[in-house]
């Protein structure tokens, strides 16, 4: 089961309730370990889920899982417990969002406890959760090559000292533009990554939606373009399936130079663009390495020159 | 004189008072047909310049845009006129800005007459001016290859339908994002794209700030990236410079296929990066060929993978 490829993986797992100006889905499989799982699983295996979810979570989803890489010997399947539920509504311009409700349930009390086995894991994907929960982790691990943290706004009004704390052990941090600014107070993007960055973060990606993101290390900058799409179904759990795509594509090649993850932010931006063609996670569940082979080769013919 | 690689300029000469959060510059040589000028004069020569100013043009404009390729024979010097004047004020992100004041002057009346032995340029740069003039120089061309338009905001409010009239003849079309969704009405990029492609423009430039620039072309689309500046001293004549180096080396090459507008973009980007960080055309006057070269380089690992 173990090997320097493993990637573990800690986060959230939920049902979501979305609504966008055309459509709208309910009770959908999402959270973040279910996405980073899936894309992730594309490139490397096996991805270690620590995580929980209530008796709720039926075996379907658990097949999911484990058909897309994931290792559930660790989940946590709490009895007569409901899991985790989201509801948000998406504005016209699909950026913004209001959440509708957040029903922690089981997820109220998540503890990660990183078993023995695999406090040695090399690599290792915070999702976005409550910077408390991402340093407990941290505590428990032996050595880890390469720890990624997603987090967001919240957790930058609630929780900004532990998330500092957090970006000071992180490898890569991974945020948007916007809470660049909220974390720096700095407007512009060039600033806002050094002040992260001296942080104590080696790298940094600045994700900005349409138009791409940009990944910062010392005086290095890739600036990775955004597949443009004329219509968006779905952009819940994008950043996710993003987080997902570049932790496996790293794992799988065990190679954590700035040219390798370039690479890992073009995978992770392919992954991104398929899910968001779809509700839930239906975008990701059913791609060939050949789909994602070619959208690859897309994204390189669409910025070279 | 005449060669294939001959650019013709139309656009406007002026003094420009502009103020940023930061400092201020009063009566400095501006207008788009000086910066497309000495952008378009590191690539291509002559730079055929019609335009009009004043009495108040000094010699040493007139030696500047020599030395940089333009050929002034054509300029209309108006006895006793006044050189066009605007002023205006940057906002603290230097992306807003208002206009504290447009004095005409001798633009006012300015109307391209486009000499015998210049109908028949290939190469056509038309700057940001009523629409109506620019249809008017249009109907005087014999044969043109490659016609490039700028517009702005003021003439999709006031001459809309004299833009989509220069739109159906142009072979590329330079606007902004903000533009491009009040020309099309839609606020998705590439939807807006198609709509104004199918008003008739053959290629298609959306500029998007720091964000970069998108080409398009049928089906075919190239992201240019955005040098991450730190700073910006002043932003005045950027979209004209883009324009000029884009139109100065495309004229050089005489090469209008997708791959070589590609490279014009990148082109046009670098010598926009290098007008910002000086006020008026004082960070385009003096630029040796190797650091456009080197920049070229810089854009290329910017966002090769």
């Amino acid at each position: 089961m173990k090997s320097k490829n493993d990637l573990l993986v800690v986060g959230s797992i939920a049902f979501d309730t979305v609504e966008t100006p055309f459509d709208k889905v309910e009770n959908a499989l999402g959270g973040s370990t279910t996405y980073i799982t899936i894309a992730a699983g594309y490139f490397t295996k096996p991805v270690n889920i620590i995580g929980v979810v209530g008796e709720d979570f039926e075996q379907k989803y658990i097949n999911l899982l484990k058909n897309h890489n994931g290792n559930l010997d660790y989940l946590e399947i709490i009895k007569g417990g409901k899991t985790f539920r989201w509801g948000g509504k998406y504005h016209l311009n699909f950026n913004d969002r209001d959440t509708l409700f957040t029903d922690l349930n089981v997820f109220e009390n998540f503890n990660p406890i990183i078993p023995e086995e695999l406090k040695e894991s090399k690599y290792i994907m915070l999702g976005n959760i409550d910077p408390v929960l991402q340093l407990n982790v941290i505590a428990q691990l032996k050595n880890p090559k390469f720890i990624i943290v997603d987090s967001m706004n919240l957790w930058i009004n609630i929780r900004f000292k532990e998330l500092i704390e957090v970006i000071s052990k992180a490898d890569l941090l991974i945020i948007n533009d916007s809470e660049a600014r909220m974390i720096s107070k700095e407007h512009n993007t060039i600033q806002a990554a050094e002040k992260i960055i001296s942080l104590g973060c080696k790298n940094l990606i600045i994700k900005k939606g349409e138009h791409g993101a940009l990944l910062f290390n010392g005086n290095e900058v890739f600036s990775a373009p955004a597949l443009p799409l004329k219509s968006i179904i779905d952009p819940t759990g994008a950043g996710d399936t993003f987080a997902g795509g570049l932790a496996g594509y790293i794992a799988s090649t065990d190679d954590i130079s700035f040219e390798n993850l370039k690479k890992g932010v073009i995978y992770g931006s392919v992954l991104a663009s398929f899910n968001v063609e779809k509700f839930s996670t239906l975008g990701i569940e059913n791609l060939k390495l050949e789909q994602i082979n070619d959208r690859y080769v897309t994204f390189k013919k669409l910025s070279s020159f």
